[in-house]
């Protein structure tokens, strides 16, 4: 966290400055899969995703050759309240065995040839207890969205975002109620598997930790609704996806506490994910409604509710496949087919 | 076609003593992906696709890293009464453009490094117009499910079935519907690409061809009615899906046409098709109907309606996957990571 931190004001600027897609590279690509050897629009979604990629690199012939997987691990003050089935301790275990790697992400990082990392924010240092005040000063909060944007270097073609964090999606469900409406009980979900009155508990928290910050979610400013209930992996996800757009680097976001993260920057700017595809519809029970709220599609639906990147990882292969079928399909023109009846 | 083909009476046999699933692998890894890094049950639809990997391979440490793709072609009578967006002359054009690289398949299996073969059948002898009389003899139906068996060779650790053939989706709406009932309405789609009245009179051709074979349809043979109503692409995706149950390899089919011919299985027999798995859900909008009535959940669904076992072949990175974090991933134990709380 050597950089200096941009301060909100800062990060709202570079928000109403953002780069749109190159629509010369869409316009070349969506009159190129026209003529390959397949029926109009036979593709589906890989059609869809190829311009898309072609768009946000700023290529007709987008690659999918240096895919990093960024995960971003924090520690939450709120999971001492056992809102997780998981103790906090895990967070420092996790980190060794991803750096061992024994995780799934380390798995499918190997599998794609991926450029994995493992991003340590201040895990010895637990956000506040959002059930008690501000999960983070605004200066914590900077820094943290600072750090994530080292994840978007130049180079890299496309960016997979996850986090680790125990009690982590208690403060996804409390961010996610405050920047859409709704109760705890509408945004709360197992994650890592309570249930019970463990997942009791964990409504509860969310709905005590709502009634405390009223006033911050009355002033509907999203980016102190980070800082109030989000974490720090949060914010350094909201500050990959800004740098990866001005990087030129499409996104691929993971499940419910990622999508939540990206949600921050959607309600300050509604163009601000366009350079992002939520990757895989978790088995969190709100994520649907979470990706319904931010007009996304989830590309794959497996009932993953890992974290650690691990559905954006496997939507890389979708990605690669757009591309594939793009640059490489003959032409019905090169390949001597007909394109229709004589 | 050179090996001597069974008749229907061998293939009953067959199916009626096929191999199940080794149920001591299958045990196995239930017991080993309790025991991983992560949540129980967070990878989802990836941990009953690795028991179901273990279970049909006979190993508890499954592989995919043999994935061949198959893809049979074969030319319709029915083709001749302009049901399809494309004239037949596509098959023998598309034939070529698979044996140069030029086709979405062979972008995919490059990038999957996986082997892929493209099974001609008589392209130069269409099968019989179905609103005529059958598509094909028992003999040359035999003929075509002895071939598709040849694609099922040891060493290969997952199969990917696929088609190509001009007019096929007609065939497999009259096949589905004498399957499993309804009309012709019930089971058509746009196919390639056809609209208006080009898709009006795919559903009349339908419609003439179940009326033509209502007594063969009232007799309630699966076999009789894919030799009646199918092609020989339909038989030989049979023969591989019989073969590779007897060879221990895992199968995934592809979309609507590939989907009927497997149909035809399980409706002669309900395990048989235990060692497969539907791929993705095609844009077709019949293979939805299709999968509920076989009970599958397809893997994917992108909106793909091309053939040429492209959503299969989408579908082997997550086989891959699957294994990987099976075989990969440590143990809460190896790992010193605490499995719940103290």
């Amino acid at each position: 966290m050597t950089r200096d931190a941009p301060n909100f004001e800062e990060i709202r600027r570079i928000l109403a400055d953002q780069p749109g897609p190159e629509m010369e590279a869409v316009t070349e690509v969506v009159a190129r899969q026209a003529t390959l050897t397949k029926p109009a629009g036979a593709l589906g979604r890989l059609e869809e995703l190829a311009e898309w990629l072609a768009g946000w690199q700023g290529r007709a012939t987008p690659r999918v050759e240096r895919p990093r997987i960024a995960v971003f691990a924090g520690a939450h003050g709120v999971a001492a309240r056992g809102v997780s089935a998981f103790p906090s301790e895990v967070n420092r275990q996790m980190m060794a065995n991803f750096t061992g790697g024994g995780a799934a992400i380390n798995q499918l990082a190997t599998m794609l040839d991926a450029d994995l990392r493992v991003y340590e924010l201040d895990l010895d240092t637990p956000t506040g207890d959002i059930v008690d005040g501000p999960a983070m000063s605004e200066e914590r909060t900077a820094r943290a969205l600072a750090y994530g944007m080292m994840a978007a270097e130049p180079g890299i073609d496309v960016l997979c975002l996850g986090e680790m964090g125990i009690g982590n999606t208690t403060a996804a469900a409390a961010l996610a109620a405050a920047l859409f409406g709704g109760t705890a009980r509408d945004w709360v979900g197992p994650g890592t598997g309570v249930a019970g009155a463990a997942l009791e508990r964990k409504v509860a928290t969310v709905d005590a930790a709502l009634a405390r910050h009223r006033a911050a979610i009355g002033r509907r400013d999203p980016l102190e609704l980070l800082a109030t209930l989000g974490g720090e992996e949060f914010a350094a996800i909201a500050g990959a996806i800004v740098a990866a757009r001005r990087g030129r680097i499409p996104v691929l976001l993971d499940g419910y506490a990622c999508t939540v993260a990206a949600a921050v920057l959607q309600v300050l700017d509604r163009r601000a994910l366009a350079h992002c595809r939520v990757a895989h519809l978790s088995a969190e029970p709100a994520h649907r409604r979470l990706c319904e709220a931010l007009g996304q599609t989830p590309l794959l639906d497996l009932g993953l509710r890992l974290g650690e990147a691990s559905g954006a990882a496997l939507a890389v292969p979708l990605l690669k496949a757009a591309a594939a079928c793009l640059n490489g399909m003959a032409t019905f023109t090169e390949a001597g087919v007909s394109s229709h009846h004589a």
